[in-house]
């Protein structure tokens, strides 16, 4: 990404105003930490509701909150009527999610017109310890108008 | 695969045990479809809760359940004292998650003694409708000593 | 893929003359074993050029074979005046590249008419033997505007 | 990676020597720019023999750089007697592979005992212009026992 830096108060707007009209963000007990153009960071809680077997966090929810991070950080770099939905992304789990909450950083790799590639990670964070890394992605973003024509028909 | 089939009913108790200890999968309202060696089949509803920006289910929901999918099908064909933790996972996201239910459905490629190949596809559900693709993942699956012996200690 | 079925003959012409162009292709020995619509088989032989540390055949060289049908699996799906760019994929590598030669397999998931989403398997084929199964892949593939518009500008 | 810095002289000898012993490396003419404990850089010239259908270097011999860059990134981190099998990778390409060289950059994300996660890029080189981002990759690295046990048994 060439040219990090601060958002105009438009687009922060409207990924402000997408944050919000996401439920699963609000369940997740999400929080937009960093906006920048193509950099965004995300917090969320631990919460017993969204656990796995051992007790750590699940990773759909680890997933959740780095996906969205990476969609965020691609929209700042779209055209203005633009909005992001996800192509298709990989996640790699490198440690179990075990913290007092979970920070999602994403950055744009590469801002194409059509398709933007991002990463992501995330850290798990306890007190005052050291951030602790439990997942990375690799994410490939689309612009689509807003909203899709016919709900019922696939966006790409 | 080359030898799917039903499982031994301790296998499929390990498997039942592990699914209901994850609280995540009830928040979703996640059930069990379908348990075989190597083949998984599990649903949830839509839910007001996991909706992105345009009112379509979050992919971290849909991952969330075909991540699980995925999980237990690679632990049917795990060693007994085995349980399974994800590695790595590739989703594409097809078409708009709408549905009035999520189907994911997973099958294992290639069962090794430490990792174990699957994929798995989620489809929409809605009425007499015919089912509709939402996303396809590729997961890499990895058996571990449950639980992991220290809590804090990445299980990899 | 709702409508696999045979090719046109401009499509034909159109995927074997793309074929043709790549220099890749005939460095690999490859051949077009198959070709239909969402569906394209390619094999290669085994060759000591293009070893890994051990002996086997590197990822590498498989991951060429297995991109490439997948890239014409999409293709035949494209508009006539499209061509494709892989714009990601994730293979697992889940037995040794060993054989006398190479098949790769793809399929459509979903033809969209920018993205069209593929899977693709490689098995290693020897002599009468059953051919086994050495690497998965799921890939993102683009149609776009032949050829693009400046060599030297990203074509996303 | 915590401890990134200078390999001892066995551990870069072993390298070296895997990376001598891959004929696919001899035959793209790649070479070895840097070693270091969690980072490798490898460099290949662009060479005619491996176009795609547009004359660009191919998505599979970029894809074999980088993939061998983050296998050997991989390996300085393990103990002494593994060798390292790639377990799968997630490849984006984001721009054409044009330029003169191409240089895959690897670095180690987190190095567990059996499981290594890295990552890489890949540069177009052209004279003394910048370097230009190509392809973006995230992979899974295993530490097996060398050699695989019996040749035609898989080795996870």
């Amino acid at each position: 990404m060439s040219s990090p830096g601060p958002l105009t108060g438009r687009v922060e707007s409207r990924v402000r105003a997408s944050f919000a009209a996401q439920t699963m963000l609000a369940t997740l007990g999400a929080s937009i930490v960093e906006l920048g153009r193509g950099r965004v960071v995300l917090e969320m809680p631990s919460d017993p509701r969204f656990g796995q077997q051992f007790g750590y966090t699940h990773a759909g929810a680890v997933t959740a909150l780095v996906d969205t991070a990476c969609g965020y950080a691609a929209l700042t770099t779209m055209a203005e009527d633009r909005e992001v939905l996800t192509v298709d992304f990989s996640a790699n789990f490198v440690a179990p999610a075990a913290g007092e909450r979970f920070r999602a950083s994403a950055t744009v790799l590469r801002a194409g017109r059509t398709i933007v590639v991002t990463r992501g990670e995330v850290h798990a964070v306890t007190g005052d310890g050291k951030p602790r890394l439990v997942a990375a992605m690799q994410a490939t973003m689309m612009a689509v108008a807003p909203p899709p024509a016919k709900p019922d028909v696939p966006a790409t």
